[in-house]
This record gives structure tokens, C-alpha cells and sequence, in this order.
């Protein structure tokens, strides 16, 4: 496998406040999970960082969240798979509508926070997502985790999936993130993890935290940029990768 | 004149809290402004909603307003046009991916509460209305009010503009609404109200506050459907118009 | 035992949506659930409610929830506990504040919807209410469910604690509330409920689904007030009674 | 004049979004405008900045805005005064709780954004934001701009009203604040900055600017605090007023 999709969350302000350097991300990542206003992201937030997407040819995805601004969609929330449905197919149309006024257009979809992290195993609520993007446009592929719901959710019902791998987190032996409560969970060497990445993209493997090497198959790599350690990490993963020939480009 | 449209407001429950009785009210217009989201109407009900107008061949418009559910859009905000603009585009976009999934699609935008009666004089405000609908959709008419600023955007930016008139409101010898806060402003006597409506559309005049006649040239008819009495008022109008042999159809 | 309190959610309009029709309701209870703005309740509508109970001699008690008008605060929210322990005191101090200009104040707390639910298992929460609670005002009764986690950590943590019956649920044989989602879960006949209700008052049991009798110790009984069959069922419970002799009055 | 307080605007954070740092700012300042959750703030983070507060000895003032987290509180909102007037009452109290939780209260109540600035010419709204203050506690004093309906409605109401200039802004020559949109109305040199709060506090006196002094009676300056380059700026003052033997003290 010679090329690899980078993917980072971005237009994750909201109003007066600032998060992340959506200007410094957007040119070095591929994709762009762009929020869709419900865990944050107002409308003109979306509209520069699409308008910053397209001028960059990134390919931006909706980033369907709760709605739950005070959480910023960290926090688990029992929706009611009927109506967590039609909360993404608004999230993505409102989005949608932001990205094409800038010159794009959503086309993928990945969910945020607690969302991504409920439909690995909510099979409810990850139906719900799936069910929503392939009512939306079942031509928009799901970006998510290898052996999710969400993924097998999307695969039932005809549409695309990409699965992600993440930089900067651990593996366990089975392939699994190592969660974040755990110590060693989130790596912080920015050298590392760039090896780490170009050795997923490459052999296809990465060493999990007990020190064996564990099957990674993505067509995507999450990485961060909500800080500048976050900047640095993500471009010094772009570097490796193209030093070692890796093309860099988006899945869709 | 032999045909009109009758459009209402509908689509403004938020979760637990009902308001209006839509089923009835779709059964009567043939125009529905549904809220998208920043005023009223979470994502579950636009999508019933739409729902609802779909099965009755019901034209589905955007009614884009204030952030401001705690005011439900009836308070004027000095939102900066920029913003504004994004807002409406993001407001469009939600509703629409909503209808379409729903099997129609929003066919015209309309302001609703304070952001239509901003746009009437505030300049700045109803060109951001007008060029986020351009931007959207230039194919998207405008409903608002004859002689308003937002039909003036409209028009100068290419947009196809739709007149309206109000059954139940009066009119100044000019041809403006009497403000609400003046009395006599509302009318609420069904027959009455009626029969102005069927003047409305076959003479292309109404009697105003101080006797006088009055030309109105509208397109489309606003109605209310919030009350059981509105909707007996709705259905009341047009029966007496289609006993006159007008035909009632949307303007799009 | 024969005093009884009846209490009764009111306060849970929002902006232009009512709901409930909390002056019926206020003439026939005790204590008054006033919601605290996160799940429903404007100030201007806990105002008046708290208005319409200092002048019917209704105890106000602070119904604190999740924050999520979408939801009504009746889907789980996965909050950090130290964050829900400020946002309870912030919901007291805010109803707290509205009361006392209305000439009364908060008396007790009560967790609402989602809430109350979980507050009943989660032991991380009921003890971040508890906490919230104590920090606030230490003089302030807890009212739950006997046996929740919520109860037990308000008498470790040395506050008064208040057992509650509902008058309209069905009870397990070992007298937990027969779930929502179960048939025969909701009783709606309001002779039925307001006979049962005389017993628990009166003999301290009340039948289960099962046909059994199960002991019920309850100082506080609870009814619904947000549609006219519940303010008519409220009514007889209150009429049946005062028929029998019981006094109805506040525990606090 | 030998003793002055600084104010200056904290607690402006929201969930995962930070604004400001409010723990340089509150070992610079004497009293602490502590937003209220309309604008901005939640729980957890207010808790937080009135433990500083309390720590450090910093007054804690109640910094109530209007409902509206996407726009800062820095738009105006057309709000009924009866609504508002609630509002302030909620904000302070949910704010005085916490705060009385974090070991300290609110002593004064000063409007946020675009608040401030309505209630400068607002009637309704002034006297709206002092008739809330009075029925809360007639003990809390009202701390705006000089001239402005919200003192004046204050002290017809018989609350405090509290004087305040503004450090970093240019006055025309009749004293008041040039406005934000015309050239040379914020200043941005800390010395200078500086030196004008010294004249203030020691002479009553400022340049304004258009080269003329204008008489300035102020018992608070405000300093911002929401950039590293506000900080040091608050820093200067309060270093030029210490080093000229100018005693800091809260006004309450």
C-alpha cells in the first residue's frame, strides 16, 4: 500500500471561542472531519474552515455529533435511535449546504466524541447513524473503527466504509485502541508516532503495548490538531511518510 | 386572478413541547413554511413534518430564523449580515436534507417572527437573507413581504420574489400591516376574514382600517394553523375560496 | 399515618412552548417540582410558577436535570460527576434566586426525568447530587425513590431524605416501579389510582401487578399535571383523600 | 483619591473551550465580573474562577448578559423587559450559588456585552437589569458607565450605582467612550495605558481624544484580561498605581 488518507477534526470553534488551527491543519491532512454545529462548530466557522477545505483541496466529511455544546459531544447521551437519525441527517444537509456555498461539499461522514466511541458498540445507535447517511446519500462512504457496528452497519446497508487507524494512540494485542484511562494510552513522541504511522501504511502492522505486533488495515490515519503539539505531531507525520514515498491522498 | 396559495407555519414543536396541529393545517394549505432549527423545531419533527407535506403534495419552504429558541425568533437580534448569511445557508441546508429524505425538499425560503420584520427596513440583515438563498439555491424563490427590503435584495440579486398578504392582519390606507400593538391590527371573525382574502385574490383589494379600499397583489396568503382557531379560520378561508371557484395552488 | 404530601412537576413551559397547566395543578398539591431551566423552564415561567405557589402556599423544590432541552431531560446523559454536582447548584441557585423574588424559596430537591432515573443506580451521580445539595444548603430534604442510591447517599451525607409513591405506576411485588416499557406499567383509571393511593397513605401497601401486596412508605405522592387527564386524576386523588380524613401537607 | 478598584471580566469559558486566564488576571484585579451562563460560562467553570476568587480575595461581581452563547452576549437582543428582568434575577442567583458553594458570593452586578452597552440609552432594559438587582438583594451595587440609564434607574431604585472608566479606551471630550468602530478608540500601549489610570485615580482626570482633558470620576477601572498582551497590560496598572502609592481595594 503506497498511499494513506489523513484525517483531522477541524471548525470545532464556536463563536467567540477558538479551538484548534484549522489554517496550519488544513494543509497537511487530506480529509477533514468538519463539525456540523450540534457538538460545535457555528455556521461561520463551518463556512471559513470549508472555505479554507476547498481552497486546499481537502475533502471534507460531516462530523456528526450530540447535540451538546456544554460536553462538546464527549458524553455518552441515550438518544433515541429514531431521532439521533434525523439529528445527523441534519447535521449532514446543514453542513452540506455550508460546504457547497464555500466551493465543496460533505463527502464522507464520521461521527464525533462519544457518538464514534457509543456506535462501536451501540448497534441502536450505530444503525441509526448508518441508516441516516445512506437516507442522506448512500454514495457518502462511513469513516470509522475496523470491527465497529457503525462499519458493519454500513456495510449491511450498501455503503462505502473506510476504516481509520489513530497515530497517537496504543494498540492492544487484538487490535484494539488501549483506553484512554489506561497509562501509555495516548502517545506523545512526535518522532514515534510518525514511524509508527509510516510502518501501518507500509507493513501494515503497528507494536501494540504489550510489545507484539498487531495487523493494522487502514485507509485512513486520525491524527490531531486542536493544539499546536498536535500541529507539529501531524506534520511530522506528513513528512515521514513522504520522505519514505508514501502518496498522500484522500480515500474519496 | 383565479389561483393563490395558502401558506402557514408549521414544523415549530421542539422535543416534548407540541405547537400547532400540522396534520390539520397540511391538509389545508398548499404552501408550508416549515422552522429549520434555530427558532423552533428539532430534527424528529421537521422530518414528520415533511413527512406530512410530502403525502399531501404540500410545497415545503424553508422558514429561517433567529437563533433564539428561548424567544422562539420574536425578538430582534443585531446578528452581523455575515454571520446572518451563514446561518440562513446552514438553517436552508439542514431542512433540506431533512426533506429530501423525507421525499421533497425545501422549494422557497420564507423569514420567520423577527428576522421577517427586520428584513422588511433593515437593510443589512435582508441582503444577507438574500444572497445565503442565492448562494444556496438561486432557483429558491422569496416569500415576503411587497415593498420590504428583503423582496428588493431579492430582486436585485436575480432571485425569483413572491408577494404575500396576511388574512387575518389589517391594513393601512397604504397598504401596510397595521402594527400589532394597534388596535383592530387582528382580525378573528372567520367569515369575515374570508371573504377579505376571497376580495384579496379576485379584485386585488382589501378594505383598510380607515375605510378606504386598499390594492393588494399577492401571491400566496399567510394563515395561521397554532390554535384550533386558526385552523377553523384556515379551513374556513378556503372553502369560501374554492366555493368561488379559485384555484388553490403553490406558487412553486 | 395521616398526613400526606403530593407532589406534582410544574414550570416546565419554555419560551413560547406550555406545558402543563400548572395553576390546576398548583391548587390540588403540596409541593411544587419547579423545573430549574436545564430540561425545561424559562425564567419568566419559573417566575410565575413559583408566583402562582408562594400564593397557594405550595412548597417549591428544585426538580434539577440534565442540561438538554431537545430531550426534556429525559434521556441519560453521561456526565463527569463533578460537573453535575456544579450544575445542580447552579440550577438551585437559579430557581432558588427566582423563588425567593416570588416570596418563597427552594425547600427540597428532586432530580428529574433521566435523572432521577439513573440516580436511582448510578452511584457516581446520586452521590454528585447529594454533594450538590449539601454544598448548597445542608437544611435542604432530598426527595427520591426508597431504595436509590440517591437516598442512600443523602443520609451518609446527613441530609434529610424524603421516600416517594407514585400514585399512577404499577409496583413489582418487591416494590420497585414496574418499567415504562411493560404493560400494565401506567395506571390511568383515576378512581383506581386514587383508592390506591388512600391505601398507601392509610395502610402503608398497595397491590402489585402480580396480585400480591407490597409495603409502601412513601411521606410524598407523586402526580402528573401536564394534560387534563392528569390534573382531573390529581383532583381525585386529592378529593378521595380529604374524603377519608387524611391531611394533606407539605413534608418540609 | 488614593484608592482604587480593577475589574475585570472572568469565568468566560464554556465546556472545552477556554477564553482568558483567569487565574493570571485575578492576582491582578480587585473585583471579578463572573459571567453567568448566558453568555458564557458553565458551572463547572464558574465554580472554579469564584475558588480563585475566593482564594485570592478578589470580589466576585455577577457579570449577567443576554441569552446567547453563539454570539458572546455581544449582540443586541430586543428582549421584553419583563423577560430580561427574570433573566438577571436567574443569572445571579445560579451564579451566587455557586459562588457561595466556592466559599465567597456575589456583591455587585454589572452587564455583560451588548447589554452594557443597551442599558447605557435602554430604558427599559436598564431599568429592567436594576429592578432584577433590587428584588434579588438591595445590598448589591450596580457597577456601569457613568451617565448611563442602568446608574440612573439604579439609584431612583435605591441601589449602590458604581462609577467605572475603561483603561485601554479613548474618551471624546465630553467623557464618553469613543466608539469601537472609529480609529484610535482602543489603545494598546501598556505604559500608556498605564500613566492614563494613574491621572484618572489621582487627578480625576484623562486626555481625551482630541487632546483636551475631560474630568473622569470613576471608583473601578476595568481591565481586560482575555489575551496574554491584557494581562501584562493589567499587570502595568497595577504595578504604575502600587508604585504611586495607590491602594487597590474593591469598591465592595
Amino acid at each position: 500500500m503506497n498511499q494513506i488518507d489523513l484525517n483531522s477534526d477541524v471548525g470545532e470553534s464556536f463563536g467567540r471561542w477558538e479551538l484548534g488551527d484549522d489554517a496550519a491543519i488544513l494543509r497537511l491532512v487530506t480529509s477533514a472531519n468538519v463539525a456540523c454545529g450540534f457538538h460545535a462548530g457555528d455556521p461561520r466557522t463551518l463556512r471559513r474552515t470549508c472555505e479554507l477545505a476547498a481552497a486546499g483541496a481537502v475533502t471534507v466529511g460531516a462530523q456528526v455529533g450530540y447535540r451538546d455544546l456544554a460536553g462538546f459531544g464527549r458524553r455518552f447521551i441515550d438518544v433515541d435511535p429514531v431521532e439521533l437519525a434525523d439529528d445527523v441527517v441534519y447535521q449532514v444537509g446543514g453542513l452540506d449546504g455550508v460546504a457547497r456555498v464555500a466551493g465543496t461539499g460533505v463527502r464522507y461522514v464520521k461521527p464525533h466524541g462519544a457518538l464514534y466511541h457509543a456506535t462501536v458498540h451501540h448497534d441502536g445507535q450505530a444503525r441509526a447513524v448508518a441508516e441516516a447517511v445512506r437516507a442522506y446519500d448512500p454514495s457518502l462512504p462511513l469513516l470509522g473503527l475496523p470491527g465497529s457496528r457503525l462499519l458493519a452497519w454500513g456495510e449491511r446497508l450498501g455503503l462505502r466504509t473506510v476504516r481509520e487507524a489513530f497515530a497517537d494512540r496504543a494498540y492492544t494485542r487484538s487490535g484494539e485502541l488501549v483506553p484512554r484511562t489506561q497509562s501509555g494510552s495516548v502517545l506523545h513522541d512526535a518522532a514515534h508516532v510518525a514511524e509508527r504511522v509510516l510502518r501501518m501504511v507500509t507493513e501494515g502492522a503497528v507494536e501494540a503495548i504489550d510489545g507484539t505486533d498487531v495487523r493494522i488495515t487502514a485507509e485512513s490515519v486520525c491524527v490531531h490538531g486542536d493544539t499546536p503539539g498536535a500541529v507539529t505531531m501531524a506534520r511530522r507525520v506528513r513528512e515521514v511518510l513522504e520522505a519514505a514515498g508514501v502518496t498522500l491522498g484522500a480515500f474519496v
